[in-house]
């Protein structure tokens, strides 16, 4: 530890020197270092994902925050925490040069999913260790590939840019969420407050995964999103089945009918109106999906599956409808724990993608007029008993914030160049129209007027939002050479 | 403790004593004997409570097994445990009655359902407390009232006619099983290899609580049944809902939609066959169904249902007809812990009650034939990765032992005689033909050839296979009465 410290001070001496002129280009300047520094890299990368960054827990959260504004700092980037009440506070980095023409907004988050440690191999989500998977290093930690890798990647990106004498032509700002996973509630806030210094020419998302090809990939939106929970009752008490099986109604079956009519067995969903809205693919659209790679048949192999949902389409045509999910279910115990009972509740939990042309809160408004279509009272808290009593069927849906999807115009003149500083770097990339998953790119558009395109670095099978998260080290040695490609950017 | 002990060993000196002829009834007895030894009865209860008693937990189902050994001898009686390979033991007591025309077997059993502790008030299952319920005190830990109670009445009914130099007219025989919470699977082996020793002219049951209406309650039968769980398979591990969602299945959705189709939303099952074969009721079961006390709207009021299922049938009604429930469902994580994902698995837990004329395998192969005619194709271990690619759905499920209901003929002399003794204690009692829980009776008509009938003394309300099990006190004084009545039959 103590010799990565004195390398990290020693570095600053060197900063943006002018004495040498840029030989290189930025992906070889990328390697350059990075072949250089590979333990000084994952020291500083591992340490970071040893912080806990579950949003609710605002201790670790601001430990995370402080450590990044230092590892800016150290960089010579002017940095600072951007503070909203009750948010998490942004991280805040400010390269200005002199005579640019454009200002490049890089996008990230260090937050990450909850954990549950006891379905870790490790047990432990923020003890980031490394395994060989199929030959290659991967490292295996909490937000390992979402999102921490991809501000490892913007870090060392300028590292290597000024070790190879490489002056950045554009403003450059990053912007660290710690919140997304949190459903992003107070970025609105914090871009309003902000607003001048967060505006930019282009913002660029550096999240999630790339193509399951393993190309590079530049993604022109993303689906929005939003999460309900909806708990029915049962008896107030778990009830002996035998003495009462027949007679109480069952929560577990009465949520399973209610489910069970949202979607069809091919996965397109029955809620009325949930596809009204939505806006048409442009034909480059169209065209981009078409010329994607067909992961499907590899990932079904990879993922163990005996089929897919969708009637026959595409991942990627698939990505570019909206989609409703069952993220858990519970009632009652089963296995070793389950008894002969009538459970008293039963709670799933759902989220809804959404795309183009439909607001979240219309659609979960289609959602609860579907329930109630099906004859339950909805209570926007836990019922009482005299509730209970008073309706023959009672749904308590918890409805969370969420926000809508965007999609920015591939044929931008900033898009064009954004594809030719990754495509210097990575080679032909992928070109998505929309990401599956959702980060807040609509309030950044609503209240900042900046489109944004996303550049993610990840490997797709890095069980994102799951347990055992983690990220090929490939990968972020491919993601230092992108963004360096694009640090470098006019 | 010590002085407890000593009252113990002081007792056996007036053991069936018959220099004062008996004066009093067996009601007047246990009442007498009840009021005066009221702290004796209790600290024996709750010792035994304090013994872990979950049928999986051999150490402890054994400590349980010995204590009521010693309790038997304690009073004279002939005990051993009755053991074969495998099982847990059996508890059993005998008292040879000279001139007998008749043996009387008294069944209960002294293990208990599994417990959650986190989902008890106490948190602690197995350290009984007394508390007040609506005046009355009540004592709380697994098996309170399920089935501990009944035991602790019949050795106290035995000392209460012993201090009212009441001797037994009959041959009495007391068998207490250890494993009837985990389904009785070894009892049959058990029954087969002690089958002298077990017969007799009427096993009764004590077992079950009494009619919701707190009346005395003698049941001629009770449903068989039987468990099943069922796990069908998304993703092999947790996909991002965003990145997965509208293409990779959700396996919580499958299985809400496999079990939405096995039910109507009156609760009438669906699966083809499912009420096929099941012996009509006898003019006076229909009787006696009639007759019993409909308590389905204070019953309705006290577990805060809005509807009960059913189609209007009576709670009676209903227990005399086959049931299908949903125990638990688990899928991934909700609430705090979840995550947006697309799950793994998604399992449920369901038992399935019987009446006379079904068979537990029938039913079980019915469930079984409508989940592959729902296009599953069934294994009955986890599925390895082949598996799963070789076939569109996959269900793993896992089949349990089970057993038939039995019904007893309620015109049979003994029927009568039995009636009539608990009425002399209680006063005029509700008339069940099959009680809705399920003991294993079959095994015992099978192999020994005689029939039962279930005497219970439970109060409805004792949160039987539940957290927070209990048993109101007066029950068990009103227990010893009965118990008393019986163990001085002809």
């Amino acid at each position: 530890m103590i010799r990565h410290r004195l390398a990290v001070v020693v570095a600053p001496l060197f900063f943006w020197s002018s004495l040498v002129s840029a030989q290189t280009t930025p992906k070889a300047a990328a390697d350059q270092y990075r072949a250089a520094h590979e333990q000084q890299i994952l020291h500083e990368f591992t340490s970071l994902l040893a912080v806990p960054n579950v949003a609710t827990d605002k201790a670790n959260i601001r430990r995370n925050a402080d450590t990044l504004v230092q590892a800016l700092e150290k960089r010579h980037v002017a940095a600072k925490l951007l503070e909203a009440p009750g948010a998490n506070p942004v991280v805040y980095g400010e390269i200005k040069t002199p005579g640019a023409k454009q200002t490049i907004v890089f996008y990230a988050h260090y937050d990450g999913q909850p954990v549950t440690p006891e379905d870790w191999e490790t047990k432990a989500p923020f003890t980031p260790v490394t395994k060989m998977v199929n030959g290659e290093p991967r490292i295996y930690a909490r937000s390992a590939s979402d999102d921490k890798a991809a501000i490892i990647a913007q870090l060392t990106a300028l590292d290597a840019l000024q070790a190879a004498n490489i002056r950045p032509k554009a403003n450059l700002r990053f912007v660290w969420e710690g919140e997304e996973e949190a459903g992003s509630t107070n970025l609105g806030a914090v871009l309003a407050k902000y607003k001048d210094e967060l505006g930019g020419d282009i913002w660029l998302i550096c999240d999630g995964p790339v193509d399951q090809s393993g190309r590079q990939t530049v993604v022109f939106g993303a689906r929005g999103v939003t999460h309900l929970a909806i708990t029915v009752y049962g008896p107030n008490r778990g009830l002996h089945s035998g003495h009462y099986g027949n007679w109480a109604p069952n929560p577990a079956m009465m949520l399973a009918q209610l489910l069970a009519g949202m979607k069809d067995k091919s996965g397109h969903v029955l809620i009325p109106h949930f596809y009204d809205g939505i806006t048409p693919l442009t034909p480059l659209e169209q065209q981009a999906i078409a010329e994607a790679p067909n992961n499907g048949p590899m990932l079904e192999k990879e993922f163990a599956l005996g089929h897919t949902d969708g009637d026959g389409k595409t991942l990627v045509e698939l990505l570019n409808q909206p989609s409703l999910n069952i993220n858990g279910f519970a009632s009652a115990h089963t296995g070793a724990q389950h008894t002969n009972v009538i459970p008293s509740t039963a709670t799933v939990d759902i989220d809804m993608r959404l795309v183009k042309g439909l607001d979240w809160r219309t659609q979960q408004q289609r959602v609860v007029d579907y329930i109630t279509a099906q004859g339950y009272f909805i209570t926007s808290s836990p019922p009482d008993k005299q509730t209970l009593l008073s309706h023959p069927y009672v749904a308590f849906v918890q409805l969370d914030d969420g926000y809508n999807a965007v999609r920015t115009p591939m044929d931008l003149p900033i898009a064009q160049e954004v594809i030719a500083a990754v495509e210097s770097a990575r080679g032909p990339v992928v070109k998505l129209p929309t990401m599956g998953g959702s980060v807040p790119l609509e309030m950044i558009e609503n209240t900042l007027g900046v489109h944004t395109i996303t550049v993610p670095i990840a490997n797709y099978d890095n069980n994102q939002h799951s347990s055992n998260e983690n990220i090929r080290l490939q990968n972020l040695w491919n993601g230092i050479e992108t963004m360096a490609a694009l640090e470098a950017m006019e």
